[in-house]
């Protein structure tokens, strides 16, 4: 008997070629002109899926969305087993040699051990390390102990209308016990970790104006108050001397996170410090006191201007007293924050702070969404880390990443539990030039999913 | 015998003809599709100006200028008589309909007893008053006590840099005894005002700068001080909560303007008070405490920021932390700053304020100029308002402005004595549509012109 590790190991040299096919598509979700693109890798998937012995495999296009969904069920372990729910996406970040690429970005490049190429890492390895793994459960004798659901996004990278609208109108058909979120990846080639947390988000925009029109600065300057010095100072009460945020309340909603998770967290903290150095770079680590660098991403809240523009900004000079100016805010959150809450007291602040010389409007630009955080301890988690602990030698580290991923929103509600495995690493230059895995990961990788499919069910 | 008055008054109607004449030719300095234009009108002025008496008169094209100046003189009242240089510009703001004008801006209309049209305030109003107060002494009997130059630019609008490599190379064509700056206007059509002060400005530009690269503000934000941020921290640190510029040392060349030449001030504040609410309009007053809205754009330097752009500023939503930004600054000066020296100040107190979690960079973008102020109680000062107050019948009130006139700091240099002389009014809505002036005051500035010109002979 052909065991999955033994058939996925044999059949290594095609995979990884079939890998390099699917890379070969340039499915750039953001371009209109490689809209076919992008339906070609959904019909190469789903051609693979229905090979490699999914039931059913459904190329899923609805009206709200511009780039198909791929969905396979096989749902051959019985009613009585779990069913797990993967999802990945398979379009990708545009590219052009012209970037910085030592290579053309769509033609996969084997160099020091590394494979380059656009989506290498964001996330074609991801969806071929989960569609082999399947396959080498449902094609060697052992099977699947568990039910699986396969569902590929092909828009990602520009919106995710379709899978959003898709699981507020189809939700049964990606219900599931567990949901693997395979997108991103690990701390270091050798370092294995999981991430079990999100932070959430509201966006808002602030406009000052002050005069009724643009002055010269000559006859004005000195007598009306400047929109842009009076965002800036408004902006620099946003934030104490230690780094943390004034706005009153703001810190009401955070969950205290204790000692035992705080030294979990500890643990992954100079690989966060490392990446800082190598990614960053900026003269000093900034934020707040008391908290490490991974701490203040992972588990407190923040207060970002993402944006601000007033006046003239071409080149030369031009000496103009602005109407207005604007600065594009958003709040990261952590459990249990609420987006609406946030907004309305960052809201509120300003307008107690704004001086009587101007007037202030704020805008909140798109809802958000609320922080999800798991208990890194469930039977899942401990699986998954179990998994990758088998595949690379060593334990798997717990991060909780500063960012936001909305489906993971949508999703959550579907399910019972939540993992997040990825199998490329932080340093794989997701979205830039010359972005890469590390070769001897997509073998590894494989051999992971199929140790969590294989000892998922309880 | 004809006085040089009443050919004047016998001739208006020919004057206002000739202005809209000139008006009809749209000398637009700024687009060189208007570049024939702008000869055309310096071809027109030329040809005037040599039938009504001037003795020499030269179209003056240098390699560096675009646009010609045109230079007339008249020495007939000898060696031993005085001479007077006057200054106007005949270019213009581009204008089109679509701009919000009720009527053709090359077509003068006239309407409430107003003549609207580009130029028709900033400044071919000036420009013929002038010329057309010289025709009368020269054309009458009477004859000019006083030799004269008429100096018209023909790219004040863009850049001035003809006049000033003339200035440069073949100034002594232009020394004189007093020269008159025939720009702008007065403080209100019924209240003559004469401008004896211009503040001086040096411009720079602050980059701030952290990350290496722009950062995703889930996985950064929280631990790298947000480059925007920073910036806004410095730029609130600019000013202090009264208004005052907190840069160490900027006051320290302010000339302490006296008791008296304050009480003179405070007769225009209430024209600037009504000019600030009819233009400005903000929901406050804003600037430094103990000085009057006019004292604190006409004696007191400023500190503005003109310009800041950092990270996203489209529509929409992107959470960017940024790896740069930058403001665009600029300083008002009075006498006797020194644009040089408040550069260094600006820079070395923006350098020890600047947090270490960034770096900054000043650049000084041109090297400025420094204010210029006369003696308002100086000779040809009295003349000038004397010749106002028979006119207006009411006293001339006296103005700092708080603009900057590059020709002004050339020309200075030139001549004994200076004086500002305009027949234009604030409201007239220079460079804006719907330009105009009052009809009265083209026949009121032709006859003050030839007052001044009869008087100011001592």
């Amino acid at each position: 008997m052909t065991t999955a590790h033994e058939y996925a190991t044999k059949n290594h040299d095609r995979f990884l070629a079939q890998l390099k096919d699917l890379i070969r598509i340039p499915s750039i979700s953001t371009q209109p002109e490689h809209a076919a693109d992008v339906q070609r890798a959904a019909e190469w998937l789903a051609g693979d899926m229905r090979r490699v012995g999914f039931e059913t495999v459904d190329i899923v296009k609805l009206p709200q969305g511009r780039h198909p969904l791929v969905l396979g069920t096989w749902l051959g372990a019985g009613e009585d087993a779990p069913t797990v729910l993967i999802y990945c996406h398979y379009d990708v970040q545009p590219a052009k040699v012209e970037d910085g690429w030592h290579s053309d970005p769509f033609e996969p490049v084997e160099r020091e051990g590394k494979l380059f190429a656009r989506g290498a890492t964001d996330s074609k390895v991801n969806v071929m390390t989960q569609l082999k793994a399947i396959e080498s459960l449902l094609t060697s004798e052992e099977k699947s102990p568990v039910n699986i659901k396969l569902i590929l996004e092909g828009e990602e990278e520009s919106g995710s209308e379709n899978i959003i609208a898709f699981a507020g109108e189809q939700g049964d058909r990606l219900k599931a016990d567990v949901c693997v979120m395979c997108d991103g990846g690990i701390i270091d080639p050798d370092q294995p970790s999981l991430i079990y947390g999100l932070r959430g988000i509201v966006t808002m925009e602030l406009h000052v104006t002050g005069p009724e029109r643009d002055l010269h600065s000559g006859h004005y300057g000195g007598n009306v108050h400047n929109p842009i010095q009076a965002l800036a100072e408004i902006i620099a009460q946003l934030h104490d001397a230690n780094g943390t945020v004034t706005v009153p309340g703001f810190y009401d909603q955070v969950q205290v996170v204790g000692e035992p998770e705080r030294q979990r967290l500890a643990e992954i903290n100079p690989w966060i410090e490392a990446d800082w150095q190598r990614v960053a770079n900026a003269p000093q680590p900034w934020g707040e006191a008391g908290y490490s660098l991974h701490e203040r991403i992972g588990i407190r809240p923040t207060l970002e201007i993402n944006g601000i523009l007033g006046g003239y900004t071409e080149p030369g000079v031009k000496t103009v007293l602005p109407a207005k100016a604007m600065a594009k805010i958003s709040c990261r959150l952590v459990p249990d924050q609420d987006p609406a809450r946030i907004y309305e007291q960052v809201r509120a602040y300003i307008a107690q702070i704004r001086p009587p010389t101007v007037r202030t409007e704020m805008i909140r630009s798109e809802p958000g969404a609320p922080a999800v955080a798991f208990d890194y301890t469930s039977h899942a988690m401990q699986v998954a880390r179990a998994a990758y602990e088998k595949n690379w030698g060593k334990p798997a580290l717990l991060e909780r990443t500063g960012g936001s991923i909305p489906i993971a929103y949508v999703l959550r509600d579907l399910v019972s539990e939540m993992v997040f495995m990825g199998y490329t690493y932080k340093g794989g230059q997701a979205h830039g030039p010359n972005e890469h895995i590390y070769l001897k990961n997509f073998p590894r990788g494989i051999n992971t999913a199929i140790d969590f499919l294989q000892t998922i069910k309880p």
